[in-house]
């Protein structure tokens, strides 16, 4: 017998819920064919960027709206939130939500789409990670999206839940994870999300940090009304990049929704230069022309003055080398938009 | 090589058995076909009562001999402890078990068998529970059975174990199991149970919180001597009701052993009234004849006055209206077992 | 994006390595057909002893130089450092490798080879142990090797990594695991060792305490250049044992090395006497010439007066009934081969 009734469950989450309003409410995103639509019907592509961990921003005393004005500023039509494990377990989930509240707040009062990410890097399936800080369990990764599903159902802004940041088994230095074992752990996530009522879309990646979907192509995630990720960061393949691009997660998007939710690069003796990232504006000529002539949607990393590859450069947003090349691309497509609009 | 011999593992658990001797002893029960029996080879049919947490009584202060006398003169030949997950971690081993030990002697000076039930609720292969006090680990609850199993050995008022209380996926909201896995982990508990020594009989439900055991009609336990639970609460199905439970898990009984290790009800008004349990008392007569009509074994949810549904209002153990219900139900079936013993 | 670079990771790790150069390299251990060989082409065979956890002798104020020159002058020409899974959590990597880096230090000054022991007694697969201080996780293992693997790549004297001391499922009273099951558990393992750059051989031992490899004639663990473990205590088989230990491990000697990694004995009234090491020197002259014949290398347990079956009675190193027998069994070896390399 149920003591309480199921629905009392997340109640004290659901107690904490921001006591204002929504003053506007986005269009609800979903999955029509390889196209991400909107409630009225239309195809939206998103182009836009990555905030650095909301309880690292707000350490900063940055996380307020003029950080998502300057990223609206930019062009953005979508933010994306990662979420370190590490991060949510030092807050908990009731303080880490009032943070998450905050910024989709915002993100809606600007007309912004929020992205959630839990930003982990390794092995979910033995749970060997990279680093500390992506230290996390399947139930632990199964609970966050049980809470996520639950507290934003119904909220349209949160448009999307990307499930795990950055697969990989670090070349067997992680253990070992096989494609259909991967499979498994990510739809099991999907049918969390789904049975606690969310529609938001899952966000799925594959191995090699999120960089490879070539399974996909014979090996599918059985779950409708998904997306693919990649992480197509410059040094994963040497240039020409377009051929191997398609052969690696391209292809997917003749079928799917792809989304990159990390692009970027900084030169070779710019600040937190590493591999994989190290490049020059070429490889923001080739993806953001690759993405465009596809379909594809995308984010940059990383709106921050110290992770890199860094968009901007001090608390002012001074773009960065980067920052410069992709707030011009971003203000591109925005202007565009805008002119097709008032020419209605 | 062995440090210590294997037997001194649980030497501080033995060691803490109590010192006054057992009174009486009861016949060991185990099955034969579809029947439970004593060693004196008679069938027996339990018909019972569910006690709360023996942790929650202890702290009311009524985990006492007065609290087993009041289930006897309600006609109970068995007594179900449900033992919360968070109970047995908050005292420890040593301590629960000094609370088991005095339950399992009052029930054995009166006469009335034991079940130990794991009383979680949700998905042990993903942990993923429906409330807080629910939260376990496989790896818990294969060590709670190890030592009950060690602990218990022997002792024949301690007839059945009840390996997890309500297995369910919440319709997705606890993850994805399914019946093969589910098999896999009850099957390993079984012969955990029976390594360590113990000849109590393994009670095995299945999802749906403990009301389905559809797929045992394709994919048995594959464990002699168990018996399989089922708890039909009344809103789990329309009326009429038979039918339903025929498919379900009535018909299980024809080749296995049945027990409703929770039944129970109260009015829609009532205190503690909830989903699935509201209903009347043409539900106390259909589950008592039903249950009769196929030799299935029953015990009532729950002898206190807090917990939903009782059968008590308070501790001088006045009935609540499904308590004058049952009160009335058991003690004609003890009636009858007395006139049938005195006619010998 | 990976905020720091991979390498980063065990920095922490590598910093605190000893400043002192080692003194000597002992060649690097690898395995051909079925035998060790040394990097100058020479097969090997090691017969050495076994130390208690460095964490009991450096309480116990004996983990010095001393220590080893007295194993050295035993005879061995390997020394096996078991490591249990408590002591290793107790102090954490960085103080537990200061002492693994003692040992190693004065086995290479001493030109004798280490083999570190997870050591461990149970299922791993479902995590139910002996005993308490055996407790571990499938993820502390393999986070154990990833460590071992990275912090000794390139050290010649750590030549072995023993995954799991004495694999068992105690006849169910642990829980289940299948040869398959295990096999995963081990490959992966592997994996993690290599892929972290390590080229120590991984020894793989079977259940039943580590005494069983018979479903290795039908079932290989499906990796290069690594060793069976066998522990074949003189109660494991009544006599003749030849016969029985051909069919149970023996066998495999004939396709890959083979190592006993505790080999042992005392006589039924000595201190420590124990289920399965009660024997005579008739176990003692048995083991080692069935090993001779076969080319098998072993290491004796242990190298310590509390722990049992002891080797010494005290620290000033007597041996003890057993300590005789294979003191003088292992000078005869290094006798010899002192002889030999005096006539080259
Ligand atoms: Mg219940
Ligand atoms: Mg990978
Ligand atoms: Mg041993
Ligand atoms: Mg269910
Ligand atoms: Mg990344």
């Amino acid at each position: 017998m149920r003591i309480l009734p199921v629905i009392l469950i997340f109640l004290f989450l659901l107690a904490c819920k921001p006591s204002y309003a929504q003053t506007t409410t986005l269009p609800q995103i979903s999955v029509q064919g390889n196209k991400f639509v909107t409630s009225d019907g239309k195809t939206i592509v998103f182009r836009g960027l990555d905030t650095s961990d909301p309880d690292k921003v707000d350490r900063d005393k940055h996380w307020n709206k003029e950080y998502f004005q300057a990223m609206k500023s930019w062009g953005a039509n979508v933010v994306r939130f990662p979420v370190h494990p590490n991060a949510w377990r030092k807050h908990g989930p009731e303080n880490y939500l009032k943070l998450l509240d905050q910024g989709v707040q915002w993100a809606t009062e600007l007309g912004m789409y929020v992205i959630i990410d839990w930003h982990s890097i390794g092995n979910l399936r033995s749970e060997l990670y990279q680093r500390g800080n992506y230290e996390t369990t399947k139930k632990e990764t199964f609970e966050f999206w049980r809470t996520m599903a639950q507290y934003y159902k119904g909220n349209t802004t949160v448009a999307m839940f990307e499930l795990f940041n950055e697969p990989t088994v670090m070349g067997g230095a992680a253990g070992t994870c096989t494609w259909p074992q991967w499979k498994e752990i990510v739809e099991e996530m999907i049918v969390i999300i789904r049975a606690n009522g969310s529609k938001a879309v899952p966000l799925v990646a594959g191995f090699n940090w999120a960089y490879d979907l070539t399974p996909v192509a014979q090996d599918l995630i059985m779950a409708e009304g998904i997306a693919y990720v990649s992480h197509p960061y410059p040094q994963k393949r040497e240039k020409p990049w377009e051929p191997k691009w398609t052969a690696d997660w391209g292809f997917v998007a003749k079928k799917y929704p792809v989304i990159l939710t990390e692009i970027g690069f900084c030169g070779p003796d710019d600040k937190g230069a590493h591999v994989p990232v190290i490049s020059d504006e070429s490889y923001g000529d080739a993806i953001t022309k690759y993405a465009d002539e596809n379909g594809i949607s995308y984010t940059v990393w990383v709106f921050d003055p110290q992770w890199s590859p860094m968009l901007i450069s001090d608390w002012q947003f001074t773009p960065t080398r980067q920052g410069r090349y992709f707030k011009s691309a971003l203000q591109k497509y925005s202007q565009k938009e805008s002119t097709l609009r008032s020419k209605k």
